[in-house]
């Protein structure tokens, strides 16, 4: 369910035409829903109350301030992956205490900042970094909570660059040596190992990984005597792009609850996809409409791979839809950008309206994983954010300008 | 041939010990040798002397303001395919009469400016284009020069995201085409059509792709009677990442002189990754070695597929080596970023000395299409960007901080 739907032949969100949008404001540009978002989030919430999870929003999949303080204001989390998500986090100020920190990559001065902010915990994907943290925390005279990810490998039937608890990724540990990690905590005495952490990965649109991967979880659990007062599930409900089967929050809550129920386990969710992926579209015009050497048609939009990589880089397909409806015959296009490169492209082989030049496009379900992986590829200004809310429309991030390009050079004297 | 080299144990680039560099610069960061640049530059222009043709660096490799002024320096013109292009282009002080301007998508806003400032010549890919052109140039009462791009249905063993020159593909006019354009070429009288591009992609390692593409363009251009004033020959000059064999500029020179000879036609050239891929790196610090749950090991670094995205998204093969080589037993690695997907790798089974965390590496070749694709992915700050010149270590582009990050965000009233 989303909030981008016809109106007659136009394509609305919420209740604002997109075609007065485009009047006002230039594309390309990113346009969310806040109704959209917000009810995802409330969602999962409402699916999950009979164990109360914290919910904490993967910042990753759109870091926009203005979405963040968005769940925020209902009492979501969020999951951050580094020291700019942190910054971020608490300038728009998200409570320390629901703060989750993932990575296997946290640098010394970043594991500082977040005990020295008093985050929730760390998710800890190795001993090395244990053993930073413990260390970092010594110095700091302080002890802060971990929660340890292990890697259940488990492989949920999604891109291989997006599934992450297989036993051949770099993330997380294994259980053999979370065992051991337990059994010897009083080696690590400033740290308090008292969590666990399991994501499998990402748009995982079936329930069975997940119990599957928590079962595995909850044996070890189980067998070990740990003392064990919190477990963050992570993310990965997946969404519908394309033909994926639909699965709702209650369908994955339906699922997973039985599991936890009863365990008297705090329980942490870190969805980002769910919360924001069909909350956001990605508005662009017809430059031109070129009929290639095959007699393919090609329709060539002003956004391209620098502003959504998601096509190129995995494959991805989101649903491309004419903002208004203009003509009933249909042809099949490749829409692509003005990139000097074969992999930009945003779509190919589909159905559309026969197009014309001047025509605006939606590319749908780009909420998630869109503008925060957006480059300056080829000198392309990034585009604007644009949010929806209450009906109005609202710039939530400028979008960039040519001098915002070379904001950080200066001609050296040796080439002046 | 490049700069970076080992003198001892210790990489260096040109003189300076890279060491020293990290000491006092911290890591990530993009580090060129300005001396490998100009090198290359000129090692093209000394092999294609023959017939004196213009080349023109293709801004999207590289379009650090720095290295494109070092390159103006020599005499070189730019190849540009955005209005952000031709904006830092004009910023440095490129004579518009070195700029040419390629792009399935350029607006009427760039077309507009590039017409405005009198570049050398648009290079032309669909009628439509052609149309948009000859309207702009007609309000404005000039005549621009364009060369319409020939798409020569040729494929170069290259990845197909960088094969340009197909006919399933993007670019380009047919050869159909463009006759009937020469031939009506009254019916764009606002123009001067006396060039013709052709650009078959990029990393072309081969000689022949070259010389089937040239020869078939140069048959249309003899049974045409299209009084053809200059040919850009585009780019595409493969590099050495890895096994390829490598081939020199005066072998490309060998092969495509003889062709172009004596046709008494202006040749443009418009190189990219040749000139500037070996000639820069990028500098990553090693965070953690970790051994993950098959026994695999782990080299996690500080540097991630945000700032360097080739290896994720073409599989493309980066050379890793060690700032100092310390250990002589070699173990095989996964040099991974800290980024949350598993796409996130910069190198897969690696052979390298045994590693620690603190030791720093090496990403080689990475001046080409590195920098200019890097994103916030993860909110990471983009690296600095260093460059060696005449034994100086100079800043080209200063790191991001987390305010950058920030600096087109507000929050909005209805969310505060
Ligand atoms: C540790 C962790 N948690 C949560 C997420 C969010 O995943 P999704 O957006 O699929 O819910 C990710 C995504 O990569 C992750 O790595
Ligand atoms: C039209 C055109 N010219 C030149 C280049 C530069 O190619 P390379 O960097 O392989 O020399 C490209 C690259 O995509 C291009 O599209």
């Amino acid at each position: 369910m989303n909030e981008f739907k016809y109106k007659g032949n136009i394509l609305y969100c919420e209740d604002v035409s997109i075609l007065d949008i485009v009047k006002d404001y230039s594309t390309p540009f990113y346009l969310y829903s806040h109704r959209t978002i917000v009810d995802h989030f409330l969602k999962i919430k409402n699916a999950f109350s009979a164990i109360d999870p914290l919910i904490c929003f993967s910042m990753k999949a759109n870091s926009n301030l203005n979405i963040c303080k968005a769940l925020l204001n209902e009492g979501c989390g969020l999951d951050i992956v580094s020291g700019g998500e942190l910054y971020k986090a608490l300038k728009i100020g998200c409570p320390p205490s629901k703060i989750v920190y993932a990575s296997v990559g946290k640098t010394e001065e970043e594991i500082e900042t977040a005990i020295r902010k008093k985050i929730f915990s760390f998710n800890v994907e190795s001993i090395p970094e244990l053993i930073m943290i413990d260390t970092v925390a010594r110095r700091l005279k302080t002890k802060p909570r971990v929660a340890l990810r292990v890697n259940p490998d488990v492989k949920p039937d999604t891109h291989d660059y997006i599934t992450t608890g297989t036993k051949e990724k770099k993330f997380g540990i294994d259980f053999k040596t979370a065992e051991d990690i337990f059994d010897n905590a009083n080696k690590y005495s400033n740290v308090s190992i008292k969590g666990l952490h399991v994501h499998i990965g990402s748009q995982i649109t079936d329930v069975e990984p997940f119990i599957t991967s928590l079962k595995k979880v909850l044996d070890f659990v189980e067998k070990g005597n740990i003392g064990l007062e919190w477990l963050n599930i992570g993310g990965g409900f997946g969404i519908m792009y394309h033909d994926e089967s639909a699965k709702t929050a209650e369908d994955f809550a339906r699922a997973i609850i039985p599991i936890l129920k009863a365990r008297n386990l705090k329980i942490i969710l870190e969805p980002g996809r769910f919360i924001v992926g069909s909350g956001g579209i990605l508005v662009c015009k017809v430059l031109y409409v070129k009929t290639g050497v095959t007699g393919k048609n090609f329709a060539i939009i002003d956004a391209g791979m620098n502003d959504l990589i998601r096509p190129s880089l995995y494959k991805a397909y989101h649903e491309v839809l004419p903002v208004a409806k203009l003509d009933t015959t249909s042809l099949v296009y490749d829409v692509v950008g003005p990139i000097c490169e074969s992999g930009d492209y945003l779509a190919l082989d589909r159905s559309l309206p026969k197009l014309s030049s001047g025509e605006y496009l939606a590319v749908m379900s780009a909420g998630a994983y869109g503008y925060t992986m957006a480059s300056n590829y080829n000198s392309r200004p990034r585009p604007a954010e644009i949010m929806v809310i209450d009906g109005h429309v609202k710039i939530i991030r400028r979008a960039e300008t040519y001098k915002n390009l070379i904001a950080g050079e200066r001609i050296i004297k040796e080439l002046k």
